[in-house]
């Protein structure tokens, strides 16, 4: 029989609790923890490696099934007490399940993969991690191929960009870089078309654009947008054409309506449709 | 010389935390909390009216200037301590500013309005703070004419909205209705074409259409979507055709792409460009 743990003080409790909450101790143990029952099946969908799986009595006469399938997959089972659970928890309900994971090991950088991806996403430094984790959502719903990130990012692993990506941080290529001029510089030398994003009238409307095969939109900072030596490393800048009078959108709504841009095309040519007719 | 008040049982300052905390004692007491210097600025430029500003000695004589702005249009002036601020403040690192608003007084129901407004978001229950900020945020970007709410979204005067709206709550016409449905329908009777904005190859694809002159779009609740009655009460539907593998967008992405799309044939327009040529 499993025994429940009932201690903070345990040695298993205090290591996920570490991960939960520090980005650096992620990156060190090169793990980080999945909460919920959608999310640890989403991580077991996608071939995430599970470390261990922890689950309180409740949860696992409620969610039988998908805890027995987490189960067998886990390389360790712990049953915790519900106070324990409500320690470790990021989320106000909690559903009594989650699991710690190994890290994406993703070797190949996104614009090197062999697939050979018409489109990137390339963020630098969004430090929210609600927009990052929409960000992250809305690039796998476009069908994005791969996103590059500054290192000034806010941590993918964090559980709020884990919880507002849906899970798309387990299935969307993506990759962490050191310095992002120099990757905007390769891709660029690769034969990718690499547009930063600005609120500026002096850029091009994306309205009036379309994007080349291979191209990729740079999206910055929430408060301050993209570096000057970013905006340097770009090919060319795009902007969003707004009639109101903000003065900017929230970086996940840019990104948003940008990534839709680059796909838009897609749909208006398999439709037959024409928006000028 | 005016008193700094240090007890956080002082009554104004019990008035102003359940502001803050309560949507209900909100509607009920027609007040609300604005924070932070620029939000607190931007809510003098909009005339919304102040009955009490709160700031501590520090702020004072930081933002001296903006303070005495505030001052002289603020009904009462409170200094309060350090740890009262801190006390009643909802962000980590509070300004040491914030007021005591009056709801703003909109009567008019934003279809009816005289300017006879072209372009209406509609959302029904939307319950993220920050979704509902954001949105509002990109449908003033958008130049939006008015949004309307049904009851079962979360409060707009809630602290997270006015922050993620950036200050549009103050500038964009708002009205919250009982019954969304019959509002919709009274919208169409108006002249209105109101699309339900559904995840849905049935729907519509966004690209294929051209958004009449006058024309609402409605947005559902973000774990929901858009009810039965509220689908029904739309005169069609629209989707955003997505080739990636997550069912959904979030609700303000979604939002944004919707709203970009109403107004993005005006500036398709005006700069002569196509995105088929």
């Amino acid at each position: 029989m499993i025994q429940t743990i009932t201690s903070r003080d345990n040695s298993l409790i205090k290591h996920a609790k570490k991960l939960m909450n520090s980005p650096r101790y992620r990156r060190e143990q090169r793990q980080f923890v999945v909460e919920g029952m959608r999310l640890c099946l989403d991580a077991v969908a996608s071939q995430v490696t599970i470390q261990s799986l922890f689950y309180t009595e409740q949860a696992e006469k409620r969610y039988q099934s998908a805890v027995e399938q987490i189960g067998l997959i886990a390389a360790k089972r712990v049953k915790v007490s519900p106070s324990v659970m409500t320690y470790l928890t990021d989320t106000q309900t909690p559903q009594g399940v989650f699991c710690v994971c190994i890290a994406l090991d993703k070797n190949e950088c996104v614009y090197k993969m062999d697939n050979n991806p018409r489109r990137i996403l390339a963020l630098e430094d969004i430090q929210d991690p609600s927009n990052l984790g929409t960000i992250l959502r809305t690039a796998e719903a476009m069908g994005i191929g791969g996103v590059l990130m500054s290192r000034g990012c806010c941590d993918i692993y964090s559980p709020k960009v884990l919880r507002g990506s849906m899970g798309a941080v387990f299935r969307i290529p993506f990759t962490i870089t050191e310095d992002l001029p120099s990757s905007l510089d390769e891709m660029k030398k690769m034969g990718y078309w690499v547009y930063g994003a600005v609120p500026s009238r002096q850029a091009e409307p994306v309205t009036g654009m379309r994007f080349p095969e291979r191209s990729a939109v740079v999206v910055g900072n929430e408060g301050n947008g993209l570096t000057d030596t970013c905006i340097n490393a770009c090919g060319g800048l795009v902007t969003i054409p707004m009639p109101g009078r903000a003065e900017s959108l929230n970086a996940a709504t840019a990104a948003g309506i940008l990534l839709w841009e680059m796909v838009r095309e897609d749909h208006t040519q398999r439709s037959g449709a024409d928006g000028n007719e």
